[in-house]
């Protein structure tokens, strides 16, 4: 008799972007599978059991949900943000796919988060106003040349790009190369935002230029929005910088 | 003495994907401008004030707002999903930059919400698994041409994509000729999601493959996913199929 597998996204931190489906589906479950910061999110009670381990064994821990999930426990794993970006969804679909036949009988509910740059992007203005895209820039699992190849193809579209896992003490060098890439095409004055613990007490927010941004500004848990040539930023005396992209793209007007 | 301007999201409709940071906001405006079927999603009290217009009026509502916000009022736009994905926060900001400087010093504060991909994605699997671009087919605000040319880098990039706005009456074309235009660079194999009201009762997910996909499934509230060649379905018997990305791309594996 399988049981039910919820994937929930706690949103970036803050507590107050954490969507009542979230929080229904954890006060559901009896086992949480999880990074051990993204699961402290939760007020777990007596009885609920928690499997924290790092952040990089995503598949393995998707593993252990679905094995307890087909023993029929009502499981929950726990991604910070949306558990589709970058997150444990692919990781339980990956092992799904893999698996045994038992794991496609498994209830599966993965419940949307509010994801990083969603949140960066309301801190600022609307950056992400008009096309843009998302791109992790961990080259843990693809050739860097494809994250190249990538940037440089979203660049040329006029998309708005935000990045994900832009640093980390393994990858030290691929947001200061994407920066040299990106500045090969777009002008130097593009908005360059980092973005770091969105709606928390420890939120840090910063707008550089293209020309000017150092990636040593980054950190694993920093979002960073390059904008469009269209991007613009607004100056407000004494209330910090807007930043948008305009929904209209050159050629027409509203 | 300028009052304050919230810019909500509220999800895609299912008032449990609403955060409670967005429904503390609007506990707190006094005056509310937006579509009428979003703001109708929110339950206003007695003394709360109602300014709907049509979805299509976007920067006549966000000067309304703002010259209420200047007033002194506490005002509430409201947008459906994220307001900063093809929606009000765009506009706000376009207003404010072309606007009188009383504008600037309004407090704004945008409230991120569930936007619509994100939630199709929730119901189908893990399709925005690894990197995509969201992406308007409305050519009312930008030409046909640009939107031709982001389509097709987009997925020479490997990118997974979201097509927002993806037809309506006066564009009923557009959808049909992305899907002509996306067959001669992708498999026709590529699966295509067609999700519609995610989360709530009448909720429409479909999946189809790129050859096979037709533009007439889908309508103005529909949200098309479109994989990219990484893009995996799993079959599962009696339960619905599962779409996903995996999180690692051609070269490197888990």
């Amino acid at each position: 008799m399988s049981g039910r597998l919820y994937v929930i996204g706690t949103g970036p931190g803050n507590p107050s972007q954490m969507t009542p489906e979230a929080q229904a589906a954890a006060a559901q479950a009896t086992e949480f599978f999880g990074y051990g910061p993204y699961v402290d999110r939760l007020s777990l009670q007596p009885g609920q059991v928690r499997h924290v381990s790092d952040n990089r064994e995503e598949l393995a821990r998707a593993k252990a949900a679905l094995e307890r999930a087909a023993a029929g426990a009502t499981v929950c794993v726990v991604s910070g943000g949306d558990p589709g970006v970058f997150a444990m969804a692919a990781a339980v679909c990956e092992a799904i796919d893999n698996g045994p036949d038992t794991w496609r009988e498994i209830d599966l509910v993965v419940v949307p988060g509010i994801t990083a740059m969603l949140a960066v992007a309301a801190r600022i203005g609307a950056p992400l106003g008009h096309d843009f895209c998302a791109i992790s820039l961990s080259d843990n699992l693809k050739p860097w040349n494809i994250i190249e190849k990538r940037l440089l193809l979203a660049a040329d579209a006029g998309l708005v790009i935000a990045l994900y896992n832009p640093i980390s003490k393994a990858r030290p060098w691929q947001l200061g190369s994407a920066f040299e890439i990106l500045r090969t095409v777009l002008p130097s004055e593009t908005p360059v935002i980092f973005g770091r613990a969105a709606g928390r007490p420890d939120e840090q927010i910063a707008v550089f230029s293209l020309g000017s941004a150092e990636a040593s500004a980054a950190d694993m848990a920093t979002c960073v929005i390059i904008g469009s040539a269209e991007t613009r930023v607004i100056s407000r005396g004494t209330r910090p910088d807007l930043v948008y992209t305009p929904r209209f793209a050159a050629g027409k007007a509203t």
